[in-house]
């Protein structure tokens, strides 16, 4: 629940909600840990005192009558990531974690987290608060609240589905939810909270556009008329749906170039709900604010969207809206025979089929990107036998590579740097105090992703420079084998990605290894790495093509190592024997996957020749990127990793199985 | 919608279902339909004449006030086939299609059926009626029932989601749909409608029971504790459930042994709906139906069921049913706040998942069937070429043989016996006056089944005694493939059919085929041949040891021939490599496939092998049960039949091919 995040994909949700076997974070010494059983209880240096925040929001909570107060960890547009201003789960707890849910009652304090970060939340909260390991948020609230007591909460931070789940089980217990407008935690923080973000809104270059922002208005304008229900209006809630239509970007959310807003428009008009004073002249001009006419972008306040809905929903309107990430806040304006609810809106399915200039840019920035990531692959080549490197300062090696690269604009979110152990827990990120050094007797797994204005990145690679155990080769390339399954599949048009997604998993299952978390996710174009609703979970909508989408299978041995890889790839239409509409996947990441740990005996002929295929696509696409830039080393280096892999077994065998390799790629048997 | 039927499955939508490429019907000369459109109209003889029924229909919709009445093709449980004094769409309209549904109103009647039944619906009809092709029946509705008008309906007929897809649409324009528990069809039927059944009902032998009575109802009891919202009683509505739970069995209804009945338990009563008369003393005594405690079965009227339960339902009590094929009838007396609601009722869960006397009982079973197809399969051999054999023909021959073993009660299903361009149609059956002959020049495909005392039956086989054309061959071989390719996967414990079917696409897709139907359904021990929630649609429910499904990919080549192959797997425990809680197929049905459509060089050497284990298998425990019974013929057509394939190609590559498969087979790349 902690973890339904919207805006971007709750992308964590598909790494972690693992129901078998979820990592143990480390034990740490009895020190780094409160005590509140002794007396006076133990509190670590690393806690932060909340007594008298939770005195002033007790105040607030009783003025208003309260018997408990919720705290999510969202914002207002159910974004993956939140800007600092909106941590008010993090300011009244003192736990930093990016997932977990308070409530305060006028006697007590209480925080839900999962078992990442258990540890994390003994360390960094003072005794005010109980930590709840297990357990269901409204089972407590009932035994804590008494019949008829009103349960308050922000409805700009509960999405439809969470309201509904906390309405419905609350008030089949005569305790009431109720709606507050202003957020209590915002009024207790008062100075101290950091300032909403004011940097300048911008629209991007030409070049990076690929259809104007009128162009998308009156797409999304001739999809209202066709539909049944007959829309009179769109609203986006979602900050790359806002971001995307009006080729409009800033860098209000961690690694997401967007910035606060909603949007409304009609036939006749276009709403763009946002701080005013950060668009520039020209951007007003872009814009063509100045006017009233259907192609003419009027600009209301930010924190005039409730009224404004309010206005409009008052008329004779039907207004067309996404439920998945839409807030409450919202959607109580509009009453309910006025809304027409999809699970996306127009905008966000539109979104995800990106044009012929879309996919080019996107294809571009992937180029660049395995630039960087061979650069650093090369690197650690040379410096980690010497002891040198360390998960963080690798991160942040990669991090400088990637900012080196042309229209570079950060990175596209934290990056996984993962060695040893580590790696095994799936969403791991190293910090400056916390991390592992790098050694050739472990395999390292990096996952990250870069930010271009053509193109948002996303890859993982996992490698070993010394001599991997014969399982950590056989998981490699089982997962490796899923990887090229997937990525090889020729399947109809509009077939959903949760029902080949097991292509990725059988190499894994035929063995008894699975891995727990979803197999890929879409991403955009200098927007969000883990853009909805392409993938292959159940909420995900049909394959097309012009989709982008990640396929990342992976195995983790629990306190021993983990393996991921991570490729991007396109939908493109399927060449069929027969004619028919089927689509396949072209992979644009471009960098090639460690031969130290593939077991060529376990490939199949035509697995063979898919990644000696892909490997001479790589040669030519990232090949002449690299001479360009006089990166020699880093060219032999892609030379030397892209030789074509060959069924030469390590075992006696090997002669004969490069003979049935032969026989049957003639006899034909490749798909 | 038509289609929507429960009790067993809903096989012929997965069949018919086809979005793409519904074969169509054969055109008829003129004289065979009806043409309303001269003066006066041609009706011809196969028509009947509804004028009179019509009339007392409307008298009584007259009566009640209403604007119209809806008369569906269903029974009171939901069930797949229907009895005869059931056919009340049949009846009224003249049209005997098992799919459609009739809406009559003072001036008009007006008839919805698919494409399948076109055809037949202007042979049958009368010019009453109004043939719908296209379109939507609540849309017609609006046109034809006033604002304000009254829509009457049986409940007992109704779905709850049909109702409730009715109610929504009619409630919102202003119309109300009525529930009227006497069937208008039926008060004008009168003398004439079909008795309703009579004959005994008696509880299966103690050899073919996989539990007493007695122990599945404290299963089920020991689930109510179990379950959260504390249900105070199971409330069973498909007649398979009350078969399955009480071992008890009756033929009222077509290939499926029912009776008609409802059960309705708690912790201190059973309460059996049904005609008593039909229970023998020994039957009566199995049952303790002489006393009252709660290990007896206390018999009331079937006719009494709304009563009990309403009079039931007025107690602090709430009542665990699945939704799915609970109708209306019964839903609509029971409080919401009383109701717990799963899609399917703990018996049908319970009863999905067969122990292992059960498992014994149907491989037994199995093997009895396959003697009989083989005999068919080998007479076919002899006889085809002659010119003598007919799709009817065969098939009334196949039923005679399958009467002919141990413990068989009939078929299980209407045989699809398919000839050449017939096979395209996924759902084809021959009857007397309709239907082709069999060919050496032509594909022969035939599904059928038996209902037998220890269990039912289902199996397709597709073959060809001439010279089958490439396509046919490859078409056949990726059918097989798929089939092969599904049956071999090791899959995780609880992984859902929807998850997998793919797999049984795959060889299909890569060429550009497909098939529009499921892939697969559960099966009872003497029960539905169509057996809910086991199968790989996203309705059912996870894979879990001791289920048994289908297996039946397919190819239909419009006008030209149809395959598919079709067997039934047992879901057993799968021994992997490394530890963990795998699944797999073990196939049961052991018929071999036809040597004569496999290109072998299609097959990897895995799957070359997977067929030869499966056919030593065969040779194993249908050979010896051949020997037996002096069936020596088929006994060398099963040894010639299940020879080992070879991966001797047609072609000149052959040897390179032997070769390629005997080493990869040596390294070890089976699953």
């Amino acid at each position: 629940m902690a973890w339904a995040r919207w805006g971007c994909c709750p992308w964590l949700v598909l790494l972690c909600a693992c129901t078998w076997g979820c990592p143990k974070a480390a034990n740490l010494t009895r020190e780094d840990v409160r005590n509140c059983s002794t007396s006076p209880p133990y509190i670590p240096v690393t806690a932060v005192n909340t007594t008298e925040r939770l005195t002033a929001l007790r105040q607030q909570i009783q003025m208003l009558n309260l018997s408990a107060y919720i705290i999510p960890d969202t914002d207002a547009h159910m974004s993956e990531y939140i800007g600092d201003h909106d941590k008010r789960r993090a300011w009244i707890t003192g736990f930093t974690g990016s997932a977990g849910t308070a409530v305060v009652t006028m006697g007590k304090a209480a925080l839900w987290t999962d078992s990442r970060y258990w540890t994390q939340a003994e360390r960094q909260m003072d005794c005010n608060w109980e930590l709840h390991r297990e357990g269901n948020i409204v089972t407590w609230l009932l035994t804590e609240v008494p019949v008829g007591g009103l349960v308050g909460f922000d409805p700009f931070l509960f999405s439809i589905d969470s309201w509904e789940s906390y309405n419905a089980d609350l008030q089949a217990s005569d305790r009431q939810l109720v709606s507050i407008a202003d957020n209590l935690v915002d009024l207790v923080w008062g100075s101290e909270r950091p300032a909403v973000p004011s940097q300048p809104i911008y629209a991007l270059q030409e070049a990076f556009i690929g259809s104007t922002w009128q162009d998308k208005v009156s797409g999304i304008r001739s999809q209202m008329q066709q539909r049944r229900e007959a829309p009179t209006a769109v609203l986006l809630s979602a900050l790359d749906e806002t971001a995307w239509l009006f080729n409009l970007r800033s860098s209000d959310i961690p690694y997401n170039p967007f910035f606060y807003s909603y949007t409304l428009f009609t036939d006749s008009f276009i709403r763009l709900f946002v701080n005013k004073s950060r668009l520039s002249s020209e951007t007003l001009q872009y814009l063509n604010a100045d006017c009233t006419l259907h192609m003419c972008v009027q600009l209301e306040d930010y924190s005039q969207v409730r009224d404004s809905i309010k206005a409009y929903a008052s008329g004779d309107v039907r207004i067309w809206i996404g439920t998945s990430y839409t807030t409450y806040g919202i959607y109580e304006l509009i009453p309910k025979e006025k809304l027409v609810e999809d699970t996306y809106s127009p905008v966000m399915v539109t979104k995800a089929v990106k044009n012929s200039k879309e996919q080019a840019l996107l294809r571009a920035s992937h180029v660049r990107d395995a630039v960087a990531v061979i650069r650093y692959l090369v690197w650690l080549e040379k410096n980690v036998p010497s002891g040198a490197v360390d998960e963080f300062s690798g991160a942040e090696l990669l991090d400088k590579f990637r900012g080196e690269e042309e229209f570079s604009s950060g990175p596209s979110f934290e990056t996984i740097s993962a060695s040893g152990l580590n790696a095994a827990l799936a969403h791991y990120s190293p910090t400056k105090e916390l991390h592992r050094k790098l050694s050739s007797d472990e395999m390292y797994l990096v996952d990250s992703g870069g930010q271009y204005w053509d193109g948002t990145t996303d890859i993982t690679r996992t490698v070993h420079w010394g001599t991997p155990s014969a399982f950590q080769k056989e998981a490699y390339t089982r997962v490796l084998i899923g990887n090229i399954d997937l990525s090889r599949l020729v399947f109809p048009a509009a077939t959903s990605g949760r029902m080949v997604e097991a292509f990725a998993r059988k190499a894994l299952w035929d063995v008894g290894l699975n891995y727990y978390h979803g197999t890929g996710h879409g991403i955009g174009n200098f927007l969000c790495v883990h853009e909805w609703p392409v993938g292959f979970q159940s909420s995900n909508i049909a394959m097309a093509k012009g989709m982008f989408t990640s396929i990342e299978p992976g195995y983790y041995q629990d306190g021993e190592f983990g393996v991921r890889i991570e490729d991007i790839a396109l939908v493109v239409e399927a060449e069929t024997k027969y004619p028919g509409t089927y689509l396949a996947f072209e992979v644009v990441s471009l960098v090639p996957y460690d031969r130290n740990l593939i077991d060529v005996s376990l490939l199949s002929p035509e697995q063979l020749q898919y990644v000696n295929r892909y490997y001479q696509t790589i040669r030519e696409k990232v090949g002449p990127e690299l001479q360009r830039r006089q990166l020699l080393e880093e060219f032999a280096w892609l030379q030397q990793h892209t030789e074509p892999l060959s069924a030469r077994a390590p075992r006696a065998a090997s002669l004969v199985s490069l003979l049935a390799v032969s026989v049957l790629a003639i006899l034909g048997w490749s798909a």
